[in-house]
């Protein structure tokens, strides 16, 4: 049937007009999202992400307007309708409607939703791997929440796609935090490092997979900052989200990461398993 | 007549749906705003707030969708149509509605606009003045583009308002910056004090020209960064914008300031005069 959407408390067209002007969302940014992989017809990791809108909810005092059973019908029902088995489902709540005013106003959260077909991801980048481009982290101190303010994240996504680059890697204050829309990852004499999940990190759960993946295959993992030298030194550097997977990098800002990654390899090709285990 | 809205290309109802989901300003924040106050049916500081509205938009790489005669004759028959006196203009320019990724889609920007009745001041609280809390500058590291990712502001306001505030007056390591929806003041022995306009800071219509009338009124300014012990010990302190003009502050978290304020009251009632005359 192809791309679907519901608003508020219905299913409409993916380009219908249906958000009013003075909606939270589109004056404020103010709401929380979520993006759900469907591979084969079943959404993956569905209750982590669940798990997480609630978390990112709760931060911003953000009361659902539904109960989980009644989103996860939701998003079963769109998912049905489109008849889309490789998809990305995505979801956003707002805090609503209402005349602008800075502080909460009294109305009830919105729902909004599109189910489209997930971008095939390219076999031989995900071989190869992609260029990434430092980038400095200039967004907000709460990272953790996954929200709807997303001007930082795709101004530096566009300056690393204008170099040629399919991600920007933030660093503050000299430490690696994590991509623009992906959390990082540097392997070090067979070790993985990446940032803690502070709040100034999406705590990404591709990212919870893959520490999960590597402790399984007694692969060390160190959840601990590192600078963007011993970044641009590692034996190998990926990255994650649930759009790309785990996904290898190649060379950032023109420092060549070394060919073999059999932590990489390891990791992707676990992570695949699951997935396809499930279907 | 009442309230007025427009979207991309015509007038629209304020609450008429005419926005899709995947429009950048409701799925990103992608996008940039402006509010002008109308006194007596005039636009107050219109090519100021059109002046800086350029330059957000180009800190963001956005084009407009219009080019500004355009976009005044738009905000004109708004007011019109309007018959407010004394109205606030809110218009924001997004990227466009393209479907959902980070980086800039090719699509044209879409301008939308509201003109509804301005608050009424409060005398009240204009002559006793405001309390307000200290909070931390959470926010990204670009405040000078005023954009619509807006959610650590509304939490910050929200939180001033639960506690009984009018404002939340932003701590960034110990330097006082800005007020959630404001710019700051601290007048210490005659001098005027305020966060100067770097990056980190709103480049506020109303600061600037509070800072153009003191000058013309002999008071010294200083540009310069001060702490929070400086600012609580202040003679008097204020916060400027566009809606609540020059606002005087009572107490700040239990510090009350001096009661007499005969800075704050200069630069109110000259600012005043600016649009009465203007009248």
């Amino acid at each position: 049937m192809g791309e679907v959407a519901f608003y508020k408390d219905r299913f409409v067209g993916i380009e219908e007009n249906v958000v009013p002007i003075q909606e939270r969302g589109h004056q404020f940014g103010d709401g929380v999202y979520e993006v759900i992989r469907v591979y084969g017809g079943e959404p993956f990791l569905m209750e982590e992400h669940f798990d997480r809108l609630e978390r990112s909810a709760a931060a911003i005092d953000l009361r659902l307007p539904y109960r989980r059973e009644k989103l996860k019908a939701i998003v079963k029902e769109a998912l049905e309708r489109s008849e889309i088995k490789e998809a990305e489902i995505y979801f956003q709540i707002t805090r609503g409607i209402s005349p602008r005013q800075h502080h909460y106003p009294e109305c009830d959260a919105v729902f909004a939703l599109t189910v489209r077909q997930a971008k095939t991801l390219d076999s031989i980048k995900r071989e190869e791997g992609v260029p990434v481009t430092i980038a400095e982290d200039d967004r907000w101190l709460n990272c953790y929440i996954k929200s709807l303010n997303l001007l930082p994240n795709v101004m530096a996504k566009q300056k690393a796609m204008a170099k040629g680059c399919a991600e920007a890697i933030y660093q503050r204050d000299g430490i690696i935090t994590e991509g623009s829309s992906s959390n990082a990852f540097a392997v070090k004499d067979g070790v993985i490092y990446t940032h803690p999940a502070t709040r100034g990190i999406l705590h990404g759960i591709t990212r919870a997979t893959v520490i999960e993946l590597a402790k399984e295959m007694d692969i060390a993992v160190k959840e601990e900052k590192f600078d963007t030298e011993f970044f641009l030194n590692a034996d190998e550097v990926f990255f994650t989200s649930t759009s790309v997977e785990v996904m290898p990098v190649s060379e950032a800002d023109g420092t060549r990461f070394p060919e073999t990654r059999p932590v990489t390899l390891k990791l992707s090709d676990a992570f695949k398993k699951l997935y396809i285990k499930g279907q």
